[in-house]
């Protein structure tokens, strides 16, 4: 034999080896890939045998743009600059400066604090998230949409998307604001003030926002370009912040204040009553008259003016007064504490040159309006596509942008509180310092610098907004989860997405008709919060349900800190405003509801999915907790059906009939044997799977299908009742069909199944329903007539045959029929008592249903007719067993006649009452007798029920599962 | 034959004429009782079989109460009366004109409509519970109880009881409240107002929660007398308001306002600046001086003082000021808008006699002192033990009652607005009205009426809460699912809770040093709006639920209408004060947690239980929707044991090995298969189950144990492989043990059985697992250790070897093991290519591991020891075979023979160089070859897969199921 393997070996050649060396794995080598083919293959990018049309497509678009240029940025100039420059924007040139005067020092570093913090334990969250494989080029919207899934990710982008464009409107509405106020306020088109204000920044803001869409419209290479110009606009702005506060210190500030009492006057040329001799301005504006011995204003009268620095500096210890808070409501005069003012002040007057608060403050508005100012945070990971090394990158640009403008932030807060008096600070439009920003009053060397660098960036981030929007959603239309949005995602030749742009511009409009930045600042404010939540929620939930594929590359992440977040964000969310919360809260939900139900099926393969499953799990323990108590007992059916050789279903009737049972609710398993052998006929047993699932749906029962390959079907029946259903969800009711042919049929296996299936079922302890006549049972389609659902209660099966009718009757097919009730008399029995006693059961079971006690004549002598059908039965089963049966099973059989006279007798009496009673019923429940403890008798039980049943149209054969399943108590 | 049967039944008698008419049934006779003898049984409202213990306790109670005395109360005296009495409070005479007054006839009438809506919806709810089934004794605690389940039931219990306790807080300050501001003035401890006030509710309230205790400590049942007495003082005095209002319309009332400007002054004598010459009193106060040049408060100089009618009467038309609402801040003083005052206003001094407003009111405010009086409604039901028939009275009682308070209120509303001027009803105390009980002013004949009844029915109530509550923690305690609340179910001899009455005395203490009747109000607001919305929930839920035990005889509810209860009393919880609310909520969610993990068990059977099946099938159904994502995919084991004939588990092990592969998340299905026959071994597949649960719990393996009892093993193990789970909760993954003595067992059964699974888990998809030497395995207790896990990865396989690593590292058995992969080259790879790839392809697996290219030596001999192991094996298959084997298939045998030696050669070789490298790893995966096609070779195959795992310590097979399990892309 050895020289045979010899030769053999020898005769290989290289191509050979190979198959010897791995000989074992032969198989395997088939219909797998070669590790060595797959490694070079993943080498370039390429993906794994699955999932693969998506991101193929993806990396084609991703190889466009290779073409064109390699992604080659670094994480300064690729994430970190970019953030910066997102994060940076115009609240902190319009309204920092307010935020602290109103709210205090302590308290502006406290709200500073939260937002940053939350952008900061969202950034981390977010690394996770990115680094958690291979991004595809797309940015921010993609990862949370893949992580997170169709549903929510989607409701993310919208989010996204409203907050991006609102902040468009947000930066419009600023950069008008500067213009308008510090610039050139001569170009006012209404004067006055209040309601003239807000339609000047209307008017101008519609205009700024079309000529910045055509601008995007047109070219948009460009903005990208400015982007560096106006990042340096921001940063020269800040150092001359910084500078300007040390200056401050040691060189005075011009900026002085007027004050009247300590009340601060607006517009002022000479802070006196009277110049020498003569009145001032304000003396006329205070007593309507130029005459020194007019009548004049009450308080005017009583307090004298003061000029106070504007800029104490910051050696002054003016921060000892800035630190609490002094929020005021709208139209009060800003008032200096510290001054002196005469004891009783009436109301200032609006009409005096006072200046007046215009809004009502409290620290939750500010959080809102602040909040703008830290978000951006997404730039670095939207440019995913555009860097050498995005999974490095994006967590350490992120973070670090957020540190730098966390720092910048709270120490602007600190120099502002120290170097400026509190009435400039709290006076949002420096009308107290002859109109000048009030940020501006610090900067060195003039607040020029200021106005024009953050009028620049401004319109830059605003132009940034206008141009991302857009894009991000195009990106979802693109998805196509959205399907109203599918218009969305078409673009002008070179890609533009013109409809997108439209959209966003009409979008941005309206937030421009609002024409208050502190109005615009909250709703912007929520859609961002709703965004990062939901990145801390991805985070926070894939790390909980340790989902394999979780594993970030950025390994600084826990699910505590973004558990964290997800608080700070809802928190900041209700904080700011409830009802803005509750608003957006409700457009992500039906955003998400509408991708439920009309999205496209995406098989993103989303973390949420894992939730399912962690809930679907922990649902099922919870529910293993031993059986149900009576009260909660309801049906679990395990439908059995039977597939016929062309494989339909052969009573398809019977789940029907199960679905009218169940009217939708609890479990439903439905279960077919296929004979025959696994390892061959996997494609059979799916497609016997697919069968019973379109029936299924036809029949709209919700449930689930199990179907085994089995040698010998009985056995695969016994298997099936065994091991169907899990943990708490098992069935506890069987539904089976009579096999009709039994008597025909020549092979004695059908009814032997049955009968084997009958003791399975009682044996495992579950209910047995069988209907028979199956095909004459309604259909759902059918109307719903009047009728009867006759109970014959000979036996107390636990009350399943009391449940069953009232189930039935939830179904709109049974609903108008009525329920008798029948049961038996013996003749020890009082009848009457009988009758009364059960309808008290009844009326305490809470079911409604006619009463009748059936008295069965008493006669002693067993009819002619009986003894005939019994000698039919039993010449039958003789003549059937005639072969198998050895000398001393017939002996046997002479002892078992007795028996089976006395139940042929049992079942010839209640069928003649039953079919007298009940022949008109629409459905007849009845006790189903327990087979024979022996199998020898199977044949005569069959015929026994086949006697019982007699000239019923519809019978409902039940048997209890041995637990009581109905209750009178509460 | 017949003659034998005709001898036989006249042989029978009586009693077997019984079993003759029945005789098919005899089995079921056996077990299941009579018909006849249940009806009887339940007659006397026995208990059904099952959940008896309980029951059956409730009625010996039950019973012994019966002996004293039978339940003969009817509708209208034993609901609807005591609903009445329970509904009406304090609130209606000591709040509601102010109510009115503040918030404005219409405002008000919203107030009253929403909180009786609220109610109303309750009492459907409650109705719908109460008449679902026999009620035991002892109330709505009990039905609500019973009907949601321990943890909600104790939830709603306790808010329950505190409700009612601060309840009786409530009514004791009440009460102190008419007693000193309206009745003995002079008794005031402390002078003066504001804390003043306070302190003296606080003494006097301390000292009559003390006798009120004293009371109901010594002698409860003469509290249960007044009843009726308290309810005629109710009934008297709201029929003297009515009365009053309509006297009103053609009599004038005495009562006048003193006004100056349109500011109300509080105390005055006359209400004049001078009585002819001489200063009135409030001259001096205004002035303080008696001269009539002094210099005078502003005001007062700039206007005059009026007299105005207190109640102007049904026919003034006064409610058309008082239709809108005048909210005003705490220490602003009443004004009446319709008179004329001074153009310039100076804020009134505190000190200056007018009538201030002591808190500062709010629609939100209103709404949280009014709710307390609509509460109540429970009473009815508490007294379901009483009731001749409770499913009746119940519903119709308390509907009554509502509708008769809700009428008296809204009436009441538009009473008040149209007969008292708006001042007067904003004058919460009547200081305008000379200290006169405002309400009491409309009274006829006289305030006295009022004030007496509203004292008398006030102190009533607060005494029956005294008695209520203990008695509710009472039965919460003797329920025992609050284990700390043990100590409160025992009680006095006579059964009077002792314990619970001190308990109640001192939280009710704590609501009386609030002292305030409009703080205290919103408190117990809270607690009852948590109760009432947990009643509507709980028939919201088990109507949509369609448990088959929700059939309430009460058929007028529907769950929109519990649905928009539950809603109502949500939002009344918010508006009424967000933080109270939560804090309720908070509270009630400890309690919940509380009973959920250290509370009895206890069988209750309730609704909500349906709803961890309902979520339970949701989620399974949810999760049927073909195989996950590769990005979710995770393994679901199946993990098949094996029991020794003294049902031990054989290898406990491999459970160990799959709870470290789970680090518990993910399915774990234990499955079983018990040789024999089902019918006859239910009890051993149950003791089964058993031993496998027990298992779990000391694994600490969270899942599920499935038991399958068979004729042949080898079947029931593909049938538990094809059946197991349940919808999307398939396991996807099956672990088993190798078959240790295969070489040694004489019969073939135990290898052939291995085969024969590693066949079907290949035909169904699914991964395979095999852990050689499963005894060497780590247990969960041994400490971490370092080592490797050495991974070689011959063929792709899915990615099960790379993910397998990854998820028992999750394990702290695993956690400090390095991971390290080999793979092999074969002469035509570029092996220093291939490290780079695989060092690329984990990198973006994000999986850390030390990585390997192992070149297989390239030698064309195979060497001797090959042939020589092969030979063995062939001898070995050769002598088991030989008798099975015909000529014809020994011919086959030798076509075999050379792909033997090739499989062989794999074997050795790889086995050399796996042992070469990976001798001192800690856990070897190897990727599992599959079976020969061909089952001849079945011996073989055993024999290679030991020539390939010889001389390693632990090794694991894995065999991929067909999917991608691992993959680059986030």
């Amino acid at each position: 034999i050895s020289s045979v393997y010899i030769n053999n070996s020898h005769g290989m050649d290289d191509d050979e080896f190979f198959d010897r060396n791995l000989a074992l794995f032969e198989e395997e080598m088939d219909t797998r890939p070669k590790v060595s083919s797959l490694l070079s293959r993943l080498a370039n990018y390429t993906n794994l045998t699955q999932g693969a049309k998506e991101h193929e497509e993806a990396e084609s678009i991703g190889e466009k743009k290779k073409t064109s240029k390699s992604p080659q940025m670094g994480t300064f100039m690729g994430v970190y600059l970019p953030c910066l420059q997102n994060i940076f924007g115009v609240i902190l040139f319009l309204r920092l400066t307010w935020v602290v005067g109103t709210a205090g020092v302590l308290q502006a570093l406290c709200i500073v604090f939260i937002c940053c913090c939350c952008t900061l334990l969202t950034a981390i969250s977010m690394s996770a998230i990115a680094t958690n494989g291979v991004v595809p080029a797309g940015g921010s919207y993609f990862m949370i949409s893949r992580s997170l899934g169709p549903e929510f990710g989607g409701a993310v982008g919208i989010c996204f998307y409203l907050g991006t464009t609102f902040a468009g409107a947000m930066y419009i509405l600023g950069a008008i604001e500067i213009l308008l106020m510090y610039i050139v306020p001569q170009a006012e088109i209404f004067k006055g003030g209040g309601a003239a204000v807000l339609n000047n920044m209307r008017v101008y803001g519609s205009i700024c926002l079309l000529l910045m869409s055509l601008l995007v419209f047109v070219g948009v290479k460009y903005v990208n370009k400015l982007a560096s110009i106006f990042l340096a606009c921001v940063i020269v702005s800040i150092v001359s912040i910084y500078i300007g506060a040390f200056v401050s210190a040691f060189h005075e500030h011009k900026f002085t204040v007027c004050m009247l009492g300590n009340r601060t006057i607006s517009s002022h040329d000479q802070c006196n009553k009277t110049v020498p001799e003569k009145p001032t301005l304000l003396w006329e504006e205070f007593c309507h008259s130029t005459e020194l011995n007019a009548t004049c204003d009450e308080y005017f009268t009583a307090n004298n003016f003061t000029e106070i620095k504007g800029i104490p500096g910051l050696a002054s210890g003016i921060i000892s007064e800035n630190l609490w808070s002094s929020y005021i409501g709208k139209g009060e005069v800003l008032e200096k504490s510290s001054l002196s003012s005469s004891h009783s002040s009436p109301p200032a007057s609006p009409t005096h040159p006072y200046v007046f608060a215009d809004i009502t403050t409290s620290f939750t508005l500010l959080v809102g309006i602040f909040f703008p100012s830290v978000t951006g945070i997404m730039a670095g990971s939207n440019r995913s596509g555009d860097l050498k090394d995005a999974q490095r990158s994006i967590p350490i640009g992120t973070i670090l942008a957020i540190l730098t403008t966390s720092f910048v932030y709270l120490s602007s807060v600190v120099l502002f509180g120290a170097c400026i008096d509190g009435v400039v600070l709290r006076d949002k439009f420096g009308e107290s310092v002859d109109g000048t920003l009030v940020v501006g009053t610090l900067a060195w060397p003039s607040p020029w610098v200021i106005v024009i660098g953050s009028f620049f960036s401004t319109c830059g981030a605003g132009l940034q907004s206008l141009t991302g929007a857009p894009r991000l959603l195009q990106a979802i239309a693109k998805d196509n989860i959205i399907p109203f949005l599918r218009v969305f995602g078409h673009g002008k030749a070179n890609g533009e997405p013109t409809w997108a742009l439209l959209l966003t511009a009409l979008i941005a409009e309206l937030g421009i008709l609002i024409a208050s930045l502190d109005l615009v600042a909250p709703i912007l404010t929520m859609f961002f919060l709703m965004c990062y939540l939901f990145v801390n929620l991805a985070c926070a939930l894939q790390t909980l349900l340790r989902t394999p594929n979780w594993r970030p590359r950025f390994s600084y992440y826990h699910w505590t800190l973004s558990f964290l977040g997800m608080i700070i964000c809802l928190a900041l969310m209700f904080i700011s405003s409830w009802y803005y919360a509750i608003v957006a809260m409700v457009i992500a939900g039906m955003i998400y509801k509408y991708i439920e139900y009309h999205g496209a099926e995406k098989e993103w393969g989303d973390g949420i999915r894992g939730l399912s499953l962690s809930a679907a799990r922990y649902a099922l323990l919870r529910l293993e907790e031993g059986p149900p108590h009576t009260k909660n007992w309801r049906p679990q059916l395990l439908v059995l059906l039977k597939l016929d050789e062309d494989a339909h279903v052969k009573s398809p009737r019977l789940l029907t009939f199960a679905s009218q049972l169940k009217a939708g609710k609890g479990l439903t398993i439905v279960g077919t044997v296929v004979s025959g052998n696994f390892l061959q006929t996997y494609g059979e047993a799916l497609a016997a799977e697919q069968t019973l699932k379109h029936l299924m749906e036809k029949e709209r029962v919700k449930g689930f299908v199990q179907c085994i390959v089995a040698q010998k079907p009985r056995e695969g029946i016994s298997h099936m009742i065994q091991s169907s259903g899990l943990g708490g969800m098992k069935p506890n009711t069987v539904v089976m069909g009579w096999p009709h042919t039994w008597r025909q049929s020549e092979d004695p296996q059908a009814w032997k199944t049955f009968i084997n299936t009958v003791r399975v079922t009682t044996a495992a302890h579950l209910a047995l329903l069988v209907p028979k006549n199956i095909s004459l049972f309604p259909s759902n389609s059918e109307p719903p007539t009047d009728g009867y659902i006759d109970i014959w209660w000979i036996v107390h099966d636990g009350g399943m045959l009391m449940l069953l009718p009232f189930l039935l009757r939830q179904h709109k097919v049974w609903r108008k029929c009525g329920m008798r009730i029948f049961t038996v008399a013996q003749m020890e029995d009082n009848s009457i008592q009988m009758k009364k006693d059960l309808a008290t059961f009844l009326y305490h079971l809470r079911i409604e249903a006619e009463v009748e006690v059936v008295e069965m004549v008493c006669d002693h002598d067993i009819s002619a007719y009986t003894y005939e059908r019994t000698l039919m039965m039993e010449q039958r089963s003789q003549m059937l067993r005639q072969m198998r049966l050895s000398k001393s099973d017939r002996e046997k059989e002479v002892s078992v006649d007795h028996s089976n006279v006395r139940r042929m007798h049992t079942a010839v009496k209640l069928n003649e009452v039953i079919v007298n009673k009940s022949h008109d019923a629409r459905l007849v429940l009845l006790n189903m007798p327990g087979p024979p403890k022996n199998t020898d008798g199977d044949e005569n039980y069959m015929e026994f029920l086949e006697v019982l049943t007699e000239g019923l149209e519809r019978v409902l054969l039940v048997r209890g599962g041995g637990s009581e399943v109905i209750t009178i108590y509460s």
